[in-house]
């Protein structure tokens, strides 16, 4: 008998019809003979409130306590969908995180699984029964609520497939699936049926908001293919699986962009060995990443020029922290530009096709698109570009790729 | 060192503003040396609004479920008051029902509570924290969460001074404690001091909205004196305890009235032995309670009416049981009366004052006031009357009994 995890994200759970709908969505599931443990999200908005009533209280409000606050939406939706399931003459019951348990460290509002006991839930959905348990939460040792960080009920669904040896893994959202890039820029955008753990690592690092990283990560550890799909269709959405598994007839999988870097440059920086280290040095440790670097060669091998890029809401920090080695750094000027953005193309694909750069790039300067700083993976080539020509480049490339 | 335990209500921690001067009250609490355990209610309409929710799903909503989601209520008020408590400089945490834990029977959305484990918080209050504990609710035997009914947070601040042995149980509400009648009808409503377990369980069944009876008869059991007070004043409201703690100086303490009666009379019943029990014993399988009972003694000795009140909400079914039965009781008409009203005086000082009745009854008469029917008990007098007569009766009855 198959044995599924299926995950309710919170616009699927956003209001009583759709915990409703995701109700009918699970009994349709278990009249097929699945044994279903259901994860659900707090209904969307929910977590938000929430935080915000305790930033009124304080700004530092303390993390076990915020715990404690925050895990009840969950507890709301996973309560009411277990109602709805038995309203519906499901044989269902909830099972929160201290319940199960989910056991997971101390570290609170950013907790990490450390294991989940199954017998009584294996138990009760070996005999019929479905198991309803609210996502982003656990308990540490000392018995007190634990969640997981933000995109947490996502992980908590791959813990969940993981430790119950789950045939798979589906999460139930508001989108059709992982789609080639971001639609509301691009109308071309299509959906991708499947796609590898590394690309899509790449594509919500990048931007595409479907899956948290650190949920892909998980899956892509425990080897968990994931389904992502909507709760409003009967469409088959989108597998995130590993890249054997997985037939390239594209080379590029899919594009995205993110608008929150930062670009600086030191001009006139004295072109020695060591100069690098002693400029991203102190940023590191002020945990300041930095993305994309490009040092030129210097034409008199006495100064060069070096510009790096990082998220935007680290520029004034990162900015204090060169102006105060400027003696040790010994540059000319400091020149800053918030108004960039990265795009990048993503695509297993690539590794066996070494002529995708320049198909990039030419495509981007027929168009007359600058571009500012290059970094690549082996399944990704990032470019940074002005803001404003964003959209123009992820268009060109979807296309130029034939994702269209 | 004196160990409390102090409860808001929902209306007390109503707002963020609200919880944060709730925790004020308990920092000044603790500046006096107490060792404090704090119970919380919902914040106010919360709880209606889980519960609309469910209804919303289904109005059979399984009860386990039910007390999920419910509780979530507390758990939210708790965790904000904890986190408030920690912004002003206290040592504080939340304890949920489970982790205490609050055992209770399985009875769920009405549960008992049997045992509270009292070592882990015992010790952190000796050590100078502050426990804040979410009322209305507890765990199972097997592991699920319950809760304790209406006024459940009352009960649940009563079994905590019970089990931790507290010196004091403090009820924190939107009002200046138990007043002598409903300020809404009467103005010359007067705060009342002190009153007997006896009397505010006569006041609570009878009306009066400040605490449960259920909440009073467990404290009246454990002997656990209370004091319903201000959240929002420094005035010391009213003290709950033993009558032996009570100097009377009144024959009455308070004068009461309920608005959810019904009258029924049945014309012409067989006035023979067991017809009392052949009426009454069919609406007592139904749970229908009968308050009051009126038989008048036949002039023939054949024929007699009999008159009964019960719960407005229970007049129809009462109704189609009586007419069901209707060959078997023999009776000639039912006469049926929702606009009735009823009016007690509650006053432990009347046990030694013979007159009380008397006076009761003239002070109605004097103002045309109809008594439809009679109902007595050590500490009590109610009185049926017509509906649009309960405020004058209550003015009335207050000025006579010297309460203005």
């Amino acid at each position: 008998m198959k044995k599924i995890v299926i995950k309710f994200g919170g616009t699927s759970v956003g209001s009583i019809e759709k915990i409703i709908n995701a109700a009918k969505i699970v009994k349709e599931r278990q009249l097929r003979g699945e044994q279903i443990i259901v994860v659900v999200s707090a209904m969307s908005g929910v977590t938000n409130d929430l935080i915000k009533k305790s930033k009124q209280i304080s700004k530092n409000f303390s993390a076990p306590e915020l715990d404690v606050l925050m895990s009840s939406g969950e507890q709301i939706s996973c309560s009411l969908l277990a109602g709805a399931l038995i309203n519906l003459g499901v044989q269902a019951r909830s099972w929160l995180g201290w319940q199960i348990p989910i056991y997971t460290n101390s570290n609170h509002v950013n907790a990490q699984i450390i294991e989940i006991k199954v017998d009584e839930i294996t138990n009760f959905i070996s005999k019929g029964g479905v198991a309803v348990i609210p996502g982003f939460q656990g308990v540490s040792g000392d018995n007190r609520i634990t969640t997981l960080g933000r995109g947490g009920s996502d992980l908590s669904a791959v813990a969940l497939a993981k430790f119950f040896k789950s045939d798979s893994c589906e999460i139930y959202t508001d989108v059709e699936g992982v789609l080639t890039t971001d639609p509301s820029i691009n109308s071309e955008a299509k959906k991708i049926d499947k796609i590898s753990y590394e690309e899509m690592l790449e594509m919500a690092s990048l931007g595409a908001k479907v899956m948290q990283p650190i949920s892909v990560q998980a899956s892509m550890i425990g080897n968990i293919p994931i389904n992502v799909r909507s709760a409003f269709s009967k469409n088959s959405g989108t597998i995130i699986t590993s890249q054997n598994e997985i037939d390239y007839k594209n080379v590029v999988t899919g594009v995205s962009y993110s608008k929150n870097d930062a670009k600086v440059s030191l001009v006139g920086v004295v072109d020695k060995p060591g100069v690098a280290a002693d400029i991203f040095e102190p940023l590191g440790q002020n945990n300041i990443n930095i993305d994309m670097v490009i040092q030129n060669t210097s034409s008199d091998g006495k100064k060069t020029d070096i510009t790096f890029t990082i998220k935007r809401e680290d520029s004034n920090k990162a900015l204090d922290l060169i102006e105060k080695n400027k003696d040790k750094l010994n540059y000319n000027k400091i020149i800053h530009d918030d108004k960039v953005a990265k795009v990048s193309i993503i695509g297993a694909g690539m590794i066996a096709n070494p002529g995708v750069t320049h198909r990039m790039f030419r495509s981007l300067a027929n168009e007359k698109i600058n571009i500012l700083a290059i970094s690549t993976s082996e399944i990704k080539i990032s470019v940074l570009v002005q803001e404003n020509f964003t959209q123009k480049a992820v268009k060109i490339l979807h296309k130029e790729f034939k994702l269209d």
